[in-house]
């Protein structure tokens, strides 16, 4: 009866009472004979993070976890054995229809004041967390180009203007070859506009385009918003450089002029300075990727606890990953503010529904083999380690994919689950502070805003001690308790956000690159 | 009557005696009163590159250029009136059934003896025109770090490795949050794969991977192809690095593992030496981008010369742009050596065809706002002057998406028209030196082959002097003929491929993503 691995007393981690299932906490698992504190005995070897049956469990009857059928049982289960993957039947996702709307939509937590941070104030309101020049591209033909640039902008140019943090481009491969008035078009060009919007890229508006592309100009940025936005405060600096145009003779001239356009704008970020912003000026994006099964009892609700926190400030907090939410629909719609809200969110998961569809697929391909071999059986599993993330706030609004968030509280921002693609459209939503949560490790970084990389095991935080920001793990160690790494969690965000400290990707400059959606044809 | 503008002796161009429209070749255009050589006089201006009308056409009557139907008048066109796209409707696609197949299949050019170029010899038969590391990826998130990597195995490695061109990042936005298991999952997979094998990167295998993505090595390399790899000749040098493996304690550890890893395979590629290899060894990857009705006239017409060169060398030369060649798909059929190779190209565009019904557009969602600028009216008539590239050879083959060419000749490598995509797949083909024809001007450049850049147009090719590496405008001019050009630019490819001479885009670095073509759903 090895009881105690390594120094070590066997835990395991059961969220709800009415779980028949808990997962294994040690480092590296657990021996058959292994003896919790409650009497129950291993009766095969459990791999940290796994499943281990807490009654006996009879053929087709249901496994809960989160209190929550995350699949029925394929066989008998008995009392500590390993609940793998291989014997769970997944359940049906959950219809669409006859779902509680707005059922739970009350919150009584008081309203938390007088937590702050230093922030860039733009003209539209909106507050930066980072002082950046990005380049907006219309077309991936100019992306040499612009690159080209913006090195020469990094060596000769920054170095003049101390206040700017980076000068970047908005690479990315869309902008011709691409059926542009398909239906669907709207997302990935929206998701552009709204990215070179971006409350961290300062209010201006520096484009290089090539001339001939489909994406125009005036197609990716609308002369109604232009107009708007000069009307409303002057000047913002919008600039626009065609590499076909008739004064660029030959390529140094090219990149002589994104250089001029490039010095003025870096003038007009320089001067400006940090301000004392209220928290409810934060628009962070949340995000799980590279999961285990240890996200959904560390990570993830440390976050959901700070999530409540940035809600009660009245900031902004966006969840995503529409296939990681999918079987947890009605939760979510429960949740909804009201029945605009929780039709809105019907809405979004049902166009993903038939886009996965169209491609012969349904949200089971969610999975991955990280996500399997750290202990999560299936998408209905891990779906419920990802919602927990959102805390307990109401929730006050969808954001369409690729659009810009316009109200506070927390919102469901839809994007698909894939961490590059959500990033992205997070980005254009208007976040200024991201937090990714991980449990196999990602070394996933972006240019445009600071990502704070919360890790879900303390042995991942130790091996990668200059790529987490911060270790969640200590809540399944026992050594903190949720609430406490939630505020931690929280006044770090506060830190990051002032730029007082600066996470470990962009210490180490590592950025990731736009991957926006577009479900629509290429041509 | 101002018969002459500025000089010049108004010229037009019919490129087929059945035309009833021809192109005007004059720099700024003719003034409505022009009179031509034949007698024709313009009855309204008409810019460079667009169409007159040669006689007068009844409405409803067909227009023809390269003697095909690119429309129908939508009123009568008078003798020497301007034919724009507003005036034409354009004919339905031609149907993919009861289709000439290889009734033209016979070409009696003589074998083109005794022109080589100095290339990197692989082990697998291909040839190398640059000596590049390439470090395959496995999936996004780990592009921060590869990239970060790759600086500094530039700064602190490649000088000591003086044979070795170049080392770069195969990064991409696939790999993980896709649906793996669709079954148009493959095109992406085996386009890396294949990518990863290009001639240009000497044969060995260095991949970065994180470990919990989806795309597994071993499902990006099959175990298969990498036994039969070392079975056949050895070491190869096949190395996987995965940043979440437990050796890696922190950034700096992941880091030294990729910068050990990379002086292993510079090592082998630093002792090898070109050496004189025939022509037939090039594989040659051809594409338009940018285009205008000169492209037509002009470039693809020299390059389809060069084309024949080529083949009649021996060599692989591969068109491709599946939606500019939908609306010419009779005259490849026929020109297709057999019924076999006529049908492939049928499943190919009859794949596409379905492709782009499901996103609701059709192949004329092709044409850019650049293209209509340039003259050419609809995808019709853009499809027959993308076509000629192909010269008058046999259709040897056909290269399905991501696939790799297998055999000699010409080949029809299915690809999408984005230039970007396009460049992406003929990687993943094998193409080993890439000709790239432009009418408005694209700085479109590779990391992994050499892009030759010609122009359509004298004005381009003087504006842009430090980024077109040759001038085919010289034919609308009188200056030179196709043949002349042709084989300008086929002497050009030796002097490219065997590296005594770089492209302007080599010079001055501009290097295009890679852009994966993936029909199946992210999730």
């Amino acid at each position: 009866m090895n009881a105690n691995v390594a120094g070590q007393v066997p835990r395991y981690i059961r969220v709800d009472k009415a779980d028949n299932v808990a997962i294994v906490v040690n480092d590296l698992g657990l021996p058959s004979g292994t003896r919790f504190a409650c009497g129950l005995e291993l009766c095969e070897p459990v791999p940290q993070g796994h499943k281990v049956a807490l009654v006996d469990i009879a053929k087709g009857a249901p496994v809960r976890r989160y209190n929550v059928i995350i699949g029925h049982a394929n066989e008998p289960l008995r009392a500590g054995s390993w609940v793998h993957e291989g014997l769970l039947s997944m359940p049906e996702a959950p219809a669409l229809h006859r779902i509680p709307a707005a059922t739970r939509a009350r919150w009584n937590e008081p309203a938390l004041e007088g937590y702050t941070f230093e922030g860039y104030r733009n003209p539209d309101g909106s507050v930066g967390t980072r002082n950046v020049l990005a380049i907006t591209t219309t077309v991936q033909c100019v992306a040499g180009v612009v690159d080209h640039a913006v090195q020469r902008i990094r060596s000769e140019l920054l170095p003049r203007f101390a206040n700017v943090d980076d000068a970047i481009g908005l690479e990315h491969i869309y902008g011709c070859g691409v059926a542009i008035d398909a239906h669907d078009a709207d997302i990935p060009i929206r998701t552009l506009r709204n990215i070179s919007l971006n409350p961290n890229f300062g209010g201006g508006l520096m484009v290089v385009g090539l001339g001939c592309e489909k994406l125009q100009p005036e197609r990716l940025l609308p002369p109604g918003m232009l107009a708007a936005r000069k009307a409303s405060s002057g000047d913002f600096g919008v600039d626009f450089v065609r590499l076909q145009d008739e004064p660029h003779v030959g390529f140094e001239a090219m990149i002589a002029a994104i250089m001029a356009a490039a010095t003025k704008h870096l003038a007009r970020l320089n001067a400006r300075r940090r301000e004392t912003c209220p928290a409810a000026a934060l628009v962070v994006g949340m995000q799980c990727g590279g999961s285990d099964a240890f996200s959904g009892v560390t990570a993830n609700p440390a976050l959901g606890f700070a999530s409540d926190l940035l809600v009660r400030t009245g900031a902004t907090v966006m969840f995503s990953e529409i296939t990681e939410v999918r079987d947890g629909i009605d939760q979510l719609t429960s949740r909804a503010v009201d029945g605009d809200v929780a039709q809105a969110l019907i809405d979004e998961l049902a166009w993903y529904d038939r886009y996965l569809e169209r491609g012969g697929v349904d949200r089971s391909a969610n999975t991955t083999p990280g996500n399997r071999k750290g202990g999560l059986a299936n998408i209905v599993e891990k779906a419920m380690g990802s919602i927990v993330k959102s805390g307990t706030a109401p929730i006050a609004g969808v954001v369409r994919l690729g659009e810009r968030a316009s109200r506070k509280g927390l919102l469901f921002a839809a994007t698909p689950a894939s961490d590059f693609v959500c990033g992205t459209l997070q980005l254009a939503a208007g976040m200024n502070l991201h937090i990714f949560t991980t449990g196999r490790g990602t070394p996933y970084g972006l240019a445009g805003c600071p990502v704070i990389k919360v890790a879900t095991r303390s042995d991942l935080a130790r091996r990668w001690h200059d790529l987490i920001d911060l270790d969640a793990g200590r809540i399944a160690t026992g050594e903190a308790s949720i609430e406490q790494v939630g505020w931690d969690l929280f006044h770090t965000m506060l830190e990051v956000a002032s730029g007082r400290r600066k996470t470990w990707t962009e210490r180490w400059g590592l950025k990731n690159s736009l991957a926006l959606f577009n479900p629509a044809p290429i041509t």
